[in-house]
C-alpha cells in the first residue's frame, strides 16, 4: 500500500483508527472459546464489526506464536481476510542481522503478504534496511514506546555526534549548552536517512504526549502508528492535537478497548461501537 | 537447563560450541531440496552428524517463519529433536510490551520448549522481564552485537547516569573527564540488575574483540552468547583469551561455517569435521 492510498483511505472514511487484533484465546467469548476455530472465527467478526471505521488492522504476532505452529495458520488465515482497501500491519518487533532481516521481510511481506512490520532498531542500519528495500511495503521503526521501561534507554541521554579527534574541552561545551539527545531522538534521526516518508514509518506511544511536539519537529512528516491509547490510557485528543499532519500522519492503535469491549456473545456490535465512536472524535481532529 | 548443568556439559565434552540451525531451504543439498521435508531431514542429520561436538543448538527464528506455518512446524520438530542434554536456544530477537513479552514467553519456553530466547532490550525492563520469570530458562539480551549497524546506536556514548537537577557545569565536567559509556555498557549494567547470572546472558558479537576486556569487567561472570565467528570472521581465539571465566562463561556459536561446510550429498560428514575442529580449539582454551 502507497502513502496516497493510505491517505485517501483514511479522508475518504475521517477515520486513522487501527484495530489490534491481540487475540488471547481465553478472552475469547466463552460460545468461541470452546470452538476449535475460535480464534480465527473471532478475529474475521472483528474485521467485519470494524472495517468501515478503521482503516488497518495490526496483528501482534506473539499471541498468534504462543499457540505454535496452528497459531502461525491463524494469522495466516487472518491476514488473508483483512480487505485489500486497509493496511496490514504484523506487530512484530523484528530485527537481526543483514541475511536474517532479510528472512523476517521474506516471511512478512511475501509469505504473509503484510504490508508493513514494526522492527526493533538497536542493531542500526544493516538490520534495518532488508524490510526497506520491498516496494509498496512499510518498514515502522520503533521510536518512543508507550511502555514503563521506555525510560531504561529510549529516553537516556546521548551525546550529539562528534568527530573522534574532538578534544574534551569542546565536548564538554557541548553539554553545558545541552547538545545532548535521547537515544530515541538518535533513532529518529539516523533512522530517517535510511528510508523516507513513503516507506518508513516510527512507533511512538500516546503515553508520552510531553513529547511529541519534539517528536513532530524532527520527522516532520513521517506517519507514526501510535499504541497506548485506551488499556494504556493516552489521549486521542492531546496526541491529534499535537502531532497531525495535512495528510494526516497519524496512524492510532486500540487494541483490547476494541476486541475486548464485551466479553460475551455480543463482542462484536460492542467492537463495532467502540471503533466507531474512535472515529467519530477522529473525524473532529481531521484538516477539513 | 540450569547453569551448573550447562558448565557440567561444557567441560565433560570440552566444548562450548552452539550449532546455528540458520536452514535456509534453498541451500540445502540438492537431494535434500527435493524432498518435501527437506528442511527438517537436514536439521536432524546435522544434530546428528555435530551433537558429541557441541553443548546446544540456535534455532534462528527467521529462517523458519520465512516458510509459513509449514516452517514453524519444522521449527517445533526440530526443537523436539535436539537432545535434553543440550541448550536449546531460540534466536528469535523478540521484546515488546509486558503483556506481550509474556505471550513470547509462552510461544518459545513453553509451546516450544526452548531452554533459552534471545531478546532486543531497546523497550526496557517491563519488555524483558516477562523472560526472567521462568524457571529455569534463560534470557539471552542482546548487548554488542556482531553486525556493522552495531556502530549506530549501540556503540554510541550516553551520558551517565545523573539527577535531574544536576547543573551544567557538573555535567561539563563529567564529560571532561571521560563519565560517558556506550549504550550497550549502559545495557549491560542496567540489565545485570533485572536478573542473576543463573537466568541472563548477553549476545556479545566476536567481531568487537577490543571491547571484550571491558565488557567482562562491566559483567564478570555471566555467559555470553558469542556468534561472529565463522562466516562473520570474528576469531574464535581472540574472544576466548578474553572473556572466559573459571566455568567457561562463554557460548560461541557457529551457524554457515558448519552446517553448509558441503552442499552435498556429504553435508553431515563435513559437518562433523568442522564441529570437531571447534570443540577441538575449544579445548585447549578451557581451563584445566
Amino acid at each position: 500500500m502507497t502513502r496516497n492510498e493510505l491517505v485517501k483511505e483514511i479522508f475518504a472514511k475521517q477515520s486513522y483508527l487501527i484495530v489490534g487484533l491481540d487475540t488471547d484465546p481465553l478472552k475469547l467469548p466463552r460460545h468461541l472459546r470452546e470452538q476449535k476455530d475460535g480464534m480465527l472465527l473471532f478475529n474475521k467478526a472483528i474485521i467485519d464489526a470494524t472495517k468501515d471505521y478503521c482503516v488497518g488492522y495490526k496483528v501482534n504476532t506473539a499471541f498468534y506464536e504462543a499457540q505454535g505452529a496452528k497459531g502461525w495458520e491463524v494469522m495466516e488465515e487472518t491476514a488473508r481476510y483483512i480487505p485489500s482497501t486497509h493496511l496490514k500491519i504484523a506487530d512484530a518487533k523484528r530485527g537481526d542481522i543483514g541475511n536474517t532481516s532479510a528472512q523476517y521481510a521474506k516471511a512478512f511481506f511475501e509469505t504473509l503478504n503484510f504490508d508493513s512490520i514494526t522492527v526493533a532498531p538497536y542493531m542500526g542500519e544493516d538490520s534495518v534496511k532488508p524490510f526497506l528495500e520491498f516496494k509498496n511495503k512499510w518498514t515502522i521503526l520503533l521510536g518512543l514506546t508507550s511502555n514503563s521501561g521506555a525510560s531504561d534507554f529510549e529516553l537516556q541521554k546521548l551525546l550529539q555526534p562528534t568527530t573522534a579527534a574532538i578534544e574534551a574541552a569542546e565536548l564538554a561545551l557541548d553539554v553545558a549548552s545541552h547538545k545532548t539527545e535521547f537515544l530515541y531522538e538518535r533513532v529518529l534521526r539516523t533512522a530517517s536517512t535510511w528510508g523516507s516518508e513513503d516507506n518508513l514509518m516510527f512507533v511512538i506511544g500516546a503515553t508520552k504526549p510531553q513529547e511529541f511536539t519534539n517528536i513532530r519537529n524532527i520527522t516532520p512528516n513521517h506517519f507514526y502508528l501510535v499504541p497506548g491509547v485506551g488499556a494504556q490510557g493516552g489521549s486521542l485528543k492531546d496526541i491529534s492535537e499535537l502531532a497531525m499532519t495535512i495528510d494526516c500522519g497519524l496512524l492510532v492503535n486500540a487494541s483490547r478497548a476494541i476486541i475486548y469491549a464485551s466479553g460475551e456473545e455480543n463482542f462484536a456490535e460492542a467492537a463495532t461501537e467502540v471503533a466507531k465512536a474512535y472515529a467519530a472524535e477522529m473525524k473532529s481532529y481531521l484538516p477539513k
